[in-house]
């Protein structure tokens, strides 16, 4: 088997599986009954969130339809609001497969970046400032909810 | 009327909306009535595939539900038969919404790219082997036709 065709098991204490089971934390931005948005805690730039499925998916190998739907329907609303808020038209979709390409946690997630693709950084080495999250994470999600 | 909320228009001689129509030609890797793949002319890396919905969508904010479903479902056959056909796992997912993050086509398009995040370049100044893309195309649409 080459390998092209490994497919990596999902692992039920991933730190995104811990969130959604309500073990750790996030600064969530909004949740239905198949996703949940949050902010990023290592942004590539301000206003960074991940949307993740309620799905044990890995990566997009995984994704079933109707999760794969609502992610890209959840993560239309997370742009919009993110372009209000931040008054920018610029938004990064960027979503990981595989260890090889940078994916970093198991479990399928989109990111939404208010960046170009030409200044794009690494993920920050530190966590910023939890409080700022909160208070960004409010913003977004009452412009969702307005 | 802030930056955030000025959208813009759909412009229907756009190079993808002419691909759709037949009036000029692409490497196509897979097509089904709601979506269209091609290699990408100005590749990133090799194999580097666009996924592009049937429906007139600037970017993520005019996609619909039964389109973005199509979509996903479409990247995830592309991902695969990259992860066949270039035996790696690593496969980085990229769309960019609006110019200031680097869009360039407007009309939504996802970047299939076989890659990493830690290498992933810009796109090439100039156009590759047209033959070499046939070739992958092929390739590629045979693994998914599998």
């Amino acid at each position: 088997m080459s390998q092209a065709n490994q497919q990596t098991a999902y692992d039920d204490n991933n730190i995104f599986a811990k969130m959604l089971n309500g073990d750790i934390p996030c600064h969530k931005v909004y949740e239905d009954d198949k996703t949940l948005a949050f902010m990023d805690i290592m942004p590539q730039a301000e206003g960074h969130v991940l949307v993740i499925p309620k799905q044990k998916a890995v990566d997009l190998s995984d994704l079933e339809p109707e999760y794969a739907a609502a992610i890209l329907m959840t993560s239309k609303k997370i742009m919009q609001a993110q372009r209000q808020v931040f008054e920018r038209d610029g938004i990064v979709q960027m979503q990981l497969n595989g260890a090889q390409a940078g994916q970093t946690v198991f479990h399928y997630h989109v990111h939404l970046i208010p960046s170009s693709i030409h200044e794009l950084g690494r993920h920050a080495a530190i966590e910023v400032d939890h409080e700022k999250l909160a208070e960004t994470a409010k913003q977004l999600a009452a412009v969702i909810e307005a």
